[in-house]
Order: C-alpha cells, then structure tokens, then sequence
C-alpha cells in the first residue's frame, strides 16, 4: 500500500531545521513535488495530523498549504483535502526516481513539471542514468537524505512532551529556592537519589547517591574520567575495535592512548587486556556497539577479574540498557565490582540527546577526582531544572511508562525490519537484533562501498560498519548498521522499503564491483 | 520592628537542601526553637505564605506544622494562628544570640528549654563568652550561617518561576522534533538569533547569530577559549589583581600563566600589558569584580589598541551588564572592536545560576577553534529545552521585565545599605555600587580578618577583599565585599542589620588588633 506520509514526513524531518519553520516547510513541500516525491493528485495529511508529526504548531502548516495553493503547487477543496496539483507536461527530473520511496515496488510516477511560480525550477538536466554520474553526488550531498537510518538518535518525534513538561512544572514549583543557585558538582541530590534507586531496579547496578555524579552527556562524563584517570598518571585506555571514533577521541584529548581491543564471534576479546596492559578499558557490555552482541558471563567475569588483579577501571558505556527485546535485560556489569567498574548511563536513548543528561556511578575511588575535573566547589556544567524535571519523570513513573511503549514500538519496527529482510534479501545476515536500536546488516566481502553509494543514490543515509573502525583494528568486518529507531513513525515504512531497494542490489554471490 | 520572618527565612533556606522537604523544614523549625532563634509565643507564617517564600508546595509546611504540633514543639489555636509553644525552664545554649538577628538592636531573648520531642537537644554547654571560643567557631562551621551576603549569586527566591514556566511550555510545545536530537555545538539558533538583538539593543554589542557560542555558563566558555587560545599557542592571559581565583584557575588548567595587572584608583593598569605581554587579557571592564568600577574611557581604548596592534584579544567578564543604577548602562568594549574583544555573558545574575546559560560572542578568527573545543560536530554539552526557553523568554520581553523589576529591588537594597552604614558606621566607605548586586565596604588596613571573625560570630556569611585578591598581586585592600542581591527578601533586613552590628565594631581610629 501507498503510504505518501511517509516519503513526506521524512523529507520535512530534514527539511526543517532553522527558524524560518513556515519557510523551510514550503520549501520541502516544493522540492518534494519538483522532485516527484510527491505524486500528483497525492492527498496531503491534515494540517492538524502533520503538525502533530512534525512537532510544530498547526497554524505553521496551514500557512504553508495556504501559500502553497496560492502559488499554485497544492489545490485545496471542501471534502477532499489539501492535494498535490495536477499538471500537464511532465518533465523527468533527475534523481527523482532515488529518493520516490512509494514502498509498492513499482516504478514512481513520472514527476509533474513545475508549477508557475515563484520558485522556479531551474534548467533540467538530462534523465537519469543507471550508476549515479558526478553530478549526481554532487546533488545528493547538497539536497538532504529523504531517509534516515543512521544510529545514534532514538525517534525524536517520540519525545514524550506532555509528560515531560508535567514533570516540569512540578519539579520547578516544588524546587527549593537554593536549586536556582549554583550547587552541588555532583549534581543534585533529589535526581541522585532517584537514579540511585532506578539504576538498582532497572539495570542491577550498585548505586549510592553519594558515588553519582551528573553530567552533560555520556561525552561529558568520559572526558571527565579521561581527565581524573590521566591525573592519577594512565597512559592508556583499551577501547573496543568497532565503536564510536569521536568518544576514543576524547580520551585522546585527556592524554590517553586508545589501542583497540581484538574481537572474535562471541565478542570483545578482554583476556587480551592483559598483553596491551592499559589503565582502563572503555566497553558496551550489554550491547556492544555498533556490532550487537552482549559480552558473554565468562568475558564478564575475566574483566572484572582482571580490574582486580591490575587495579584497572572498567569503563561501562550503558548507553541503551533500557532496551532489550527478546528476555530479561543484560545487568549491569558494574553490579559484579563497584569499585572496580565505572557505570555511565544516559537519558540520550531512553528519552532524547537534546536534555544533555547522563550520570556516572563511580567507585569510591575516583568520586574526589572526578567532581574535581568537574568543577571541584560548585557544578559550573549542568543546568538544575532538567535534572529536577528528569527525577520527578523518574520518581513518578513517567519514565518507566515511556521506556514500555518505546520498548514496544522499537521492536515492531525490529520485527518489521527481520521480516521484511527475510523476505527482500535472505542472502542478509542480521545480528545484534536482541537489543536497542539498532542492527548490523553483514555484506559481503568488498561491498560496503557500493551499498552505501546505493543507499545514497536512493535517498537512504545509512552508516556502514566501515565508520565505526578503529583504525588499528586487526579486522574489518562489512555490513550496514540501521539505526531502525531513528525514523519518525511516519518515514519508518518509506525508509524500511529503501532499505530493502538498496540491499536487493547487493549481489551476495558475485565478487565485488569495486574494493 | 522585630521581624520573625527575616530570621527565620534565612535559617530555613541554609537547612532545606535535600529531598526530604519536610522533614529537613521540621529539623530547621526544632533546631530554630531549641536555639532560641524562635522565642516561645512567636507567631509563625502561614503556611501558604512560607510556602511561598521557600519556594515549596503549602502542604510540605502544613504538614511539617501539624506534626510539630502534635510534638509539642509548636501550639495552633483557631485565630490566632501557628505559634511557638510556651515552655517553663528556659535553659541558655550557646550560639543562640549570634544568629537571633532579630534587627531591633535589643539582645534577644531567652531561650526556652528543648520541649520533650523525638530530637532531644543533648547536653548544653556553658553561656556564651564574648570574643568567642575554639568550641564556638567549630560550632560556627557545622552550623550553616543565619545570613548570607556573599556575592556572586542573585536573589534566588525571586527567580521568575510562573514566568520561566509559561516560557518553557511555549518552547517546547513549538520546538521542532529535531531539537531533541544532538544539536548544533554553537547552540541552538532560536536562541542565538534573539540574543544576537537583545545584546545589541541592551550592551551594544556587536553580534551575528553565527557568532555566538552557547554554553554551560561563564566559566564553560572560560574553558573552550583558554583551550582555543593555548591550542594556537598562547602562553598567559592576563588577569585583574583582585579578581575570581577559580576563573584564572580555569585559564592555568588550560596551560596558560595568569599573571595579574596591577591597578590604580582609577582600575586596572591595561597600559602594563605591553610589558606583561600576554595573548589575551581578561577584564571585568563594566563593573570590576569585586573592586566595583568601571574602567575609565582611555582605558577602554588602550585595552583595545593594544590587543590591535599585537594580535592579542580581550575576554571582557559582563558578568552584571543588565544591572546599572545611576545612568545608562556602560556599554560593552566588544561594541569598540568585535574581531578583538571576546564577548562573555551569563543569565547567571539576570535570572539564576542554576540554569546554566552563558554564551560568547566571538571575533570571526576564533569561532572555529571555540565550536571545535566544545565538540566539533555535535553539542555534547548544552541541553536544548533550556536554550528554547531562554529564546522565548528573550523574545516576548519577560526578560526585559524580569530585569527591570529587579533593578528596582537590588537599587532599593543598595540605597537600604549605603543609608544604614552612613547611620551607623559613617567611618566606613562604600565603593562600587553603581552598578551590580554587590558593594565593597573598604575597611583599615589589619582589620578585615577581624571583622570577618565578627561577621561569623553574628552568624553572617560574608567575603573579604582578600578572598579575592591574586596571590601575586602588588598591591593588597582590605574590605567586605557585600553581595546585596544575594538575601531573599525576607532575610534582607536581617542581614543588614547584622551587617550593621559588625560594622559597629570595627575600630577605624585604632591600630589593628591583629595582622
């Protein structure tokens, strides 16, 4: 079935950034009927349905379809909608075929000329042809992704915002006066003893409110112990061969080395840490990211074991502990020693990257020389009212209620995802699918490249594993990693069926095109 | 006129840190009475009114009230309100009559025996002796002070909280979805486009959105720009002589010297900088902190010529720009050259240290090196929601109101003070209060520990000048430094009075008792 919100809202989704919202949402709405994104005669969702989806106020989108029929894009009529205007003398444009994501399978629609307006489409180009020209590129880089698959950033269009502004009335007017003034470097006392409680319940980690500290961020918190662990004379700090480069990047910052940890099929391969014998070690235990796996019971305790023996530090990266599908979340690592492992969580998946929220259980060790990088008298880094707000959507239950329903929702697009692979591309292993947000797509030897200028050319932005490779890694693995939780509802379906275009034109048989 | 509340406001608000609102009110109304702060047949605020003033919800008090009651501590009789329960066998404690700043210059009253209650009051130890024992100021310490004049911090009970809220509602009812994500590591641009107005039309700065920095407060942005200046090589940035320690603290954790400009009557010497000679200079050119004058106009022109003719920049701290009494506000020095002046402000004194807002306004040569300092690609430190409220509360003028309604107050305290001091300690000048939430009380050379010692004894909190002098200052004041913006309300008169009653005692014909 058609599904033109979909191609829609995505487009908009990045479309949209700046002030000028009315602007910005008629410029997407022009490009998407230029483009042919946007067939003729498509009904538009009601101005109330689209600004609820886009977060923005109606009166914004009824501006905009007002405009726009004036000018002769969109035609408005009692009992049929706001539509896309019909035209004569279609004109192909080129690239439109790549990002008109109708999810039926057919070729797209030819696109309509267009329309007299203000906005002129400019001189058109020749049709496409199969491959992608230069020229090509050159446009995507310029034009955003219609679709966007990339990890990292739970469905935004999900925050919970009644919920959280209802919290935040109520922390703000219950808030002692001193909240407004500057405070405790560990954060404030009342979101402490919240999360102490939470992180117990939720994740098995052994919390004081004492041994937390806030911070903006999981980055923030990794610098912060970069800072404390080089103070104290580390010069190293393992990190896994497949992670986020930017975080390694902080602990470079400090003055720390990052050599990469090996891996095999089950894992992080941490018997190793004791050949490369650095000070720390920075792991995704329960959900490695971005390959998937959870370290297993025997590599957890070898950890810990070797924290003991060395007087290493664990560095617990628990960034989407909330989520897990299939049985009964992964406990904390830092449950096994407290006073060897360094627990950092965030509010980044579980709610939105936008609060800046995260917090570290440390072990008693380290809480003086970490509230010291923070900022030793007073917190000089973490504003009150969100940590306020964020402990009473703790203590109220608000935040277990939304973890539910996103958990639920996660997993269908999940399922959707396994399904729809199983049955578009079954030459594609799917792995790390028990947990989080995201999954790693593995691709055969030498055809990461082309897929991802596939995903490309089909308006999909799309991460390979390629991006997450530490360049002393001792393997290369290839594959895709699909961040199935960053899409809004209404782009989830367009992006899963460009997903599946790009991955029927993965030949798992044939060597590769290119290396 | 005694007035209960001021002492008793002031107690409470030191005691209310914590999540256990009404247990922590019930510990400060025992220890108030078993004290004697609160003398037996006082009558209490209401509820709703003390409510009010701590910034809590009315049930917290008329709960904390009712066990009270039921515990003997307190009487409630129909009419005649909540009171203080009478008690037989008054017994002295010590320390009581420090903090009894009841302001009518009388000695306070007896204080009654500790009712039968659940906190006994433990062993009494003999009446108070004048000059104060060793046992005396280890009392002093663990006990928080009854007032506090300590600058640096706005009156916190007066922050804007319906205001503020209604702002925060709009904000986030509007945002775009995309807010919620990692974000731009300038900040958002809502609230850079506002500010970049608002800083023109309020200190005539001159500022493009895409040169302005948000960040976690003054000292964050302190931070990102000592990294910025060290990592093009910059060794020292100059410093004032008397000055914040920890914001040339923040300088030297960068790698940078902080050497100190002497000073004259006039203020800083910037005419030293070419013999100092370092790459940057930070000053408190609005109102000089702590010392509370405004560097004179040949000055403000040298400070720049020099920075022109040797590269070097100018970090100008406008940490109260908003808050000038007597004429139109100084004019920030950026306005005099935007590609050699830093901009720094802060809502911190505006509105509250606790949210956590400052931004910089950049000359065009830094920008790229500040925004990569702070996190290159995303903003890892800045939660949006407060960003977006700051915008909006910019934007629809309750700033503006918000800041004139407080002008008025802090002048009228201004006026209170400089009027009680002439009444009462007319040997003593009062400097700096032009402008800001504080004033300097110049005292004689050898005195000011003394009179801290008696500050302490009156259970007032308050700075002297040498808290903020650089220890490699040439030249050395003496004096207090009074934060009167800092009290509520309802702690103000207190506070002066006990101020007062210090001043009283200090000798300025005599030589110093000690050194």
């Amino acid at each position: 079935m058609r599904d033109d919100w979909a191609t829609f809202g995505a487009d908009l989704h990045l479309d949209l950034r700046g002030t000028r919202l009315r602007a910005g949402l008629m410029d997407a709405l022009r490009e998407a009927v230029r483009s042919g994104r946007l067939a003729p005669g498509t009904r538009l969702p009601s101005s109330r349905q689209l600004a609820a989806d886009l977060g923005v106020a109606r009166n914004t989108v009824a501006d905009a379809y007002a405009e726009l029929v004036a000018e002769g894009w969109l035609t408005a009529r009692q009992g049929s909608g706001t539509r896309v205007a019909r035209r004569a003398d279609p004109r192909p444009v080129a690239g439109a075929e790549a990002a008109a994501g109708t999810g039926d399978g057919e070729a797209p629609p030819g696109p309509p000329a267009p329309p007299a307006g203000p906005t002129p489409a400019g001189p058109t180009p020749a049709g496409p042809t199969p491959g992608g020209s230069a020229w090509r590129v050159v446009r995507r880089r310029t034009s955003p992704p219609a679709y966007d698959l990339r990890s990292g950033t739970p469905d935004l269009a999900s925050f919970p915002r009644a919920a959280w502004l209802k919290a935040y009335r109520r922390a703000l007017t219950a808030a002692p006066n001193e909240a407004f003034g500057y405070g405790d470097p560990r954060g404030r006392q009342e979101l402490r003893t919240v999360l102490a409680e939470y992180l117990a319940r939720a994740r098995g980690v052994h919390a004081r409110p004492e041994r937390i500290v806030i911070c903006s961020g999981f980055a923030h918190g990794l610098m912060l112990i970069g800072r404390a662990l080089r103070g104290r004379g580390a010069r190293a700090v393992g990190v896994e061969s497949y992670g986020l480069g930017p975080h390694a990047g902080l602990l470079r910052d400090a003055g720390l080395a990052t050599p990469p940890l090996p891996f095999d099929e089950r894992g992080t391969r941490v018997e190793e840490l004791t050949s490369l014998a650095p000070e720390a070690v920075l792991l995704t235990a329960a959900h490695q990211f971005p390959l998937g796996g959870a370290l297993p019971p025997d590599r957890r305790t070898a950890v810990v074991d070797w924290a003991r023996a060395t007087g290493g530090y664990v560095l617990e990266d628990d960034y989407d502990g909330e989520f897990r599908y299939d049985r009964q979340p992964v406990g904390a690592l830092q449950g096994l020693d407290p006073e060897r492992v360094v627990y950092l969580g965030t509010a980044s998946k579980s709610l939105a990257p936008g609060l800046r929220l995260a917090w570290m259980v440390l072990p008693e060790s380290l809480v003086d020389e970490v509230v010291a990088a923070k900022g030793a008298v007073v917190d000089w880094m973490c504003g009150t009212p969100d940590q306020l707000a964020f402990a009473d959507f703790l203590a109220t239950g608000a935040h277990d209620r939304h973890v539910r329903a996103m958990r639920l929702r996660y997993r269908h697009r999940r399922d959707q995802l396994v399904a729809a692979l199983a049955d578009r591309a079954p030459g594609i292993r799917v792995g790390g699918i028990a947990a989080g947000l995201h999954a790693v797509l593995s691709l055969p030897p030498g055809t990461e490249a082309a897929a991802l200028r596939s995903a490309a050319w089909h308006g999909l932005a799309v991460q390979g594993l390629g991006h997450f490779r530490h360049p002393q890694a001792r393997r290369t693995l290839e594959g895709l990693v699909v961040g199935y939780g960053t899409p809004p509802d209404s782009a989830w379906q367009g992006a899963l069926q460009a997903l599946c275009r790009v991955l029927e034109g993965v030949d798992t048989a044939r060597p590769p095109e290119d290396a």
